[in-house]
């Protein structure tokens, strides 16, 4: 058995790697352009800023580990320049020796990743106009960011936007960003990731959202980035990091199947159209978990296990890729934003019907010092709870609940389940009722209809002469400030003050996090009222309606 | 409806205040003993320690909110000291005016709790002899631990004896703790709450394990503690916590069924053998979620849902409780330690078939900063990979492990869907290959036959005359110590000298954590060697023949 496989990191590395453990005769080359076959990405951003400090940390599977170890036959500086299906040989021509060769395979796994996508926008080809997507990429950031540079202006503020902008700061240097959305990291829903932005700005990042680059220029010093908005920005160097694009031309060229998105795809073994030909990690068209629909989601951990999978099947074991969730997570300036499954946004546009429910817990119980406060926002089937995503933004525990969702979507499990999921607890770690079990008690009382909720869209479109906007908070939480034209009945008093409780109008209820309004919803429902709770009460409306926007510009 | 609850942390006022939200109109009376019908018991500790310093950061729901926010007849000092069934009424005493008086109900909640069980030792009734289960038995222990008190024995090494003893070193006081068994924690597995014996020593703690306390004895200025081996260790006072025990004894005289272990028996719905009376909490046996046999574990969490199953099914909503998992923590000194589903020791007890597995993975990627090691080890059935249990010990990052387990133990999971989990990754939270996603694969390919293991108990029995212990790792991690009689050959220069392995005998290969001997172990079998890996290599084998000693006493 001949393997030959394209691309490294990290897809391909673990392929090859699996390959060997389930054959020590198999002849197993890998064929990486560059000069690493196995290095972290997920690290770059981190290198740039130092808190990597060395760069050898990022060679996670050096060349000699990967040949010596796993007995890989490991051509680096080789590019696979052609597929000769028919003849079953890839064209290869080897940089180094500038010479091309030909390599026969009996199985071929591509593990040629994505690429940075770069606009048509005018001077973008500048030397001062980074990316970063491998080592020698992040060399240049590297050496960009410790030249003295004093201003940066990054382009996209997906996941490696927001990375490389926390990293640029940790050096000193003042960060523009540029985001065509109106929020960063657009796939989010964006009332999930204003504490995000907030942070950004209060870190002195600036942020131009609904906004994006026309032209670069370089100038004797630096560059200058205009806006469509007609502001210049003056930067000595810019990051363009606006998302990737599977790099498929060698399977197109080769004649398998690609889809709309330009990846390649595969089945559930991880092969492509060609039975002898696999391909896995970012290059690949896959299924999503919840929706059941062809995407292209670039993550670690996928590529990671279909790489496991492609070579598992080469050798007639069982293995099937289940599709991929969209796990992920993005720390900034100590705040972490994770999410998982389906955001509301994606639902929308595939026309799914769901329910939402928004918390505002802290990560630990509050009467143990340090707690911190989180937001996570809870969505599932109304009909039978089934959970289709969550979001969760905070300090502390965001990874840990994330995780804990990810996996009960993958097993199925409804928000009545949640209820009942029982989780590590004592007081520096969690809740006796944690998050979770909150998320789930809510999330069942709305499905079960002993919790009618509103969100705080609905609110606006609300007609006033219908509706009585009810604050059950104490006197000096309203007075701190409320929803206006609300009136103030705080929930110790309401029972005996519902006389003041319109009984023709559609009642709101809503306090600081929704757990007042809560029980008002049920002693009103109980006393013949028409009441909804608003979801996430007065912190869930702040998002919306008075964003942070103090600090920064 | 009337309702009456018997006491009310946790399950109690769990179960007053769900009560409030399916009725407006049920007159609902909770008797509390005490003063303080809630607060965080789990805080008790901390509190005890400093790092929890104000006391009133305790009361987690003070008795003016449940009356006020919840409309609960919140009745203090009142002792409910005998239940008529045939009249439906409660016997109370209320101890501030000195009084008795019966009270109706329609339906009852036993929230009784556990007490501490203090055997019948000479002179453990001594003032200076303390246990921690509620307000003023931490205050007690806060006076001791603040009023120059420089030594303090702990008779138990379960989890409030490790709390306490952190707590107390945390106020300088030279700390011993006594304890039964031959392990701290003792219903977990022994090498896995080892670390966390070697850092109690590092912390000062002096463990007298396989020890008991025969006798107290009051001086002058404290307390002479005499152990069975004779030793008696002085100190300023004792804390005794060797466990609790269900108060059922209200029960018991009432009729109500209850079982072997003393706990009040119930249904799903928390009936107790009498319709009208419910029980919540630590007052009744409960079934094992795994095992699916009646067991008595006192958790908070369990607590508060029993407390809102036992309301809802009053109000005729469907609700049932589907046992407990044992999912609990312990942190001490920074180290954690975490366990969900059953223990190894267990499943031996119950004669239940398992394998297991150990990894010794970091928390985060080791390319980034502050990664720290934990050791996890996961327990499933051999013939289809249920998963069992898991217990993790480490720094970070445990806790959101063992939830994960938590949640695949509830949703009914394999190993195999461990290797299929997508969580968070970012190198600052986790790895592209989680541990989690770790330990699905490993266990998977041992159930598949790919990965053939043993455990290091049985390489103490192996013939050596039978056996080849093969050290894959390198010559430098060999020479700083190695398993007596096991032979180096680095896997990365093993299928160079396949000659030096023997044919004739079974091959026990290791290395540092399990990886390269699972590498040695797949290139061995494929050459037609009898070989296995010591699942969890070096490291475990160290857990179990060189506990760290070096410090403490």
């Amino acid at each position: 058995m001949k393997i030959i496989v394209i691309g490294g990191v990290a897809g391909g590395a673990s392929a090859a790697a699996r390959a060997r453990r389930m054959s020590e005769d198999a002849e197993i080359v890998v064929f990486e352009r560059g000069l690493y076959p196995s290095f972290a990405n997920c690290g770059l951003p981190y290198y740039v800023g130092g808190e990597i400090a060395s760069r050898d940390k990022l060679l996670v599977a050096p060349i000699e580990m990967l040949r010596q170890r796993h007995r890989l036959d490991v051509r680096v500086q080789s590019e696979v320049t052609r597929i000769d299906r028919d003849k079953a040989v890839v064209h290869v021509h080897d940089a180094a020796q500038n010479r091309d060769y030909t390599e026969t395979y009996d199985k071929l796994i591509i593990a040629t990743g994505a690429s940075p996508f770069r606009p048509p926008i005018p001077g973008i080809d500048s030397d001062r106009v980074l990316e970063l997507r491998d080592l020698p990429d992040a060399d240049r950031m590297h050496t960009a960011a410790t030249s003295g540079a004093k201003h940066a202006v990054i382009v996209g503020a997906g996941f490696i936007g927001i990375e490389v902008a926390e990293n640029l700061v940790r050096r000193d240097i003042e960060v523009t960003i540029v985001e065509l959305a109106e929020q960063v990291l657009p796939p989010w829903d964006a009332e999930m990731v204003q504490p995000i932005e907030d942070h950004l700005r209060q870190q002195g990042v600036r942020l131009r959202l609904s906004e994006s680059a026309t032209a670069f220029a370089e100038t004797p010093s630096g560059i200058d980035v205009t806006l469509k908005s007609g502001e210049t920005v003056q930067a000595d160097f810019a990051v363009v990091c606006i998302g990737v694009r599977p790099e498929s031309r060698l399977s197109l060229e080769a004649g398998l199947e690609i889809g709309p998105r330009g990846g390649v795809i595969v089945n559930d073994s991880m092969q492509t159209s060609d039975p002898n030909i696999y391909a896995v990690g970012d290059v690949v068209e896959v299924q999503d978990f919840v929706a059941k629909q062809p995407t292209q989601i670039p993550l670690a951990g996928p590529a990671n296990r279909q790489g496991r999978i492609a070579a598992d099947h080469i050798f007639g074991k069982p293995a099937t890729y289940r599709g991929t969730q969209g796990t992920a997570i993005v720390g900034v300036f100590g705040k972490t934003a994770a999410m998982t499954g389906q955001s509301e946004k994606q639902l929308i546009r595939n026309q799914v019907p769901y329910e939402k429910i928004y918390i505002h817990p802290s990560d630990h119980a509050g009467y143990y010092p340090g707690a911190t406060a989180m937001t996570l926002k809870l969505i599932f089937a109304p009909h039978d709870g089934a959970i289709l995503g969550a979001q969760c933004v905070g300090t502390n525990g965001v990874d840990k609940r994330i995780d804990v969702l990810a996996i009960a979507i993958q097993a199925g499990l409804t928000v009545f389940d949640l209820e009942e999921t029982e989780l590590c607890y004592a007081p520096q770690y969690g809740h006796a009722k944690d998050p979770i079990n909150m998320a789930g008690f809510v999330a069942s009382n709305v499905i079960r209809k002993d919790h009618p909720i509103v969100h705080v869209d609905a609110i606006e479109q609300a007609d006033d002469s219908e509706t009585f906007v009810l604050d059950v908070r104490t006197t000096a939480e309203f007075a701190g400030g409320h929803i206006q034209g609300a009136t103030n009945i705080p929930i110790e008093e309401l029972r005996d003050r519902l006389d003041e409780v319109p009984t023709d109008k559609q009642i709101v209820a809503y306090c600081k996090v929704g757990q007042r309004g809560y029980l008002a919803t049920r002693a009103l429902l109980q006393n013949g009222y028409r009441v909804v709770n608003l979801s996430g009460g007065y912190t869930t409306w702040q998002r919306r309606h008075q964003p942070d926007t103090s600090a920064g510009s």
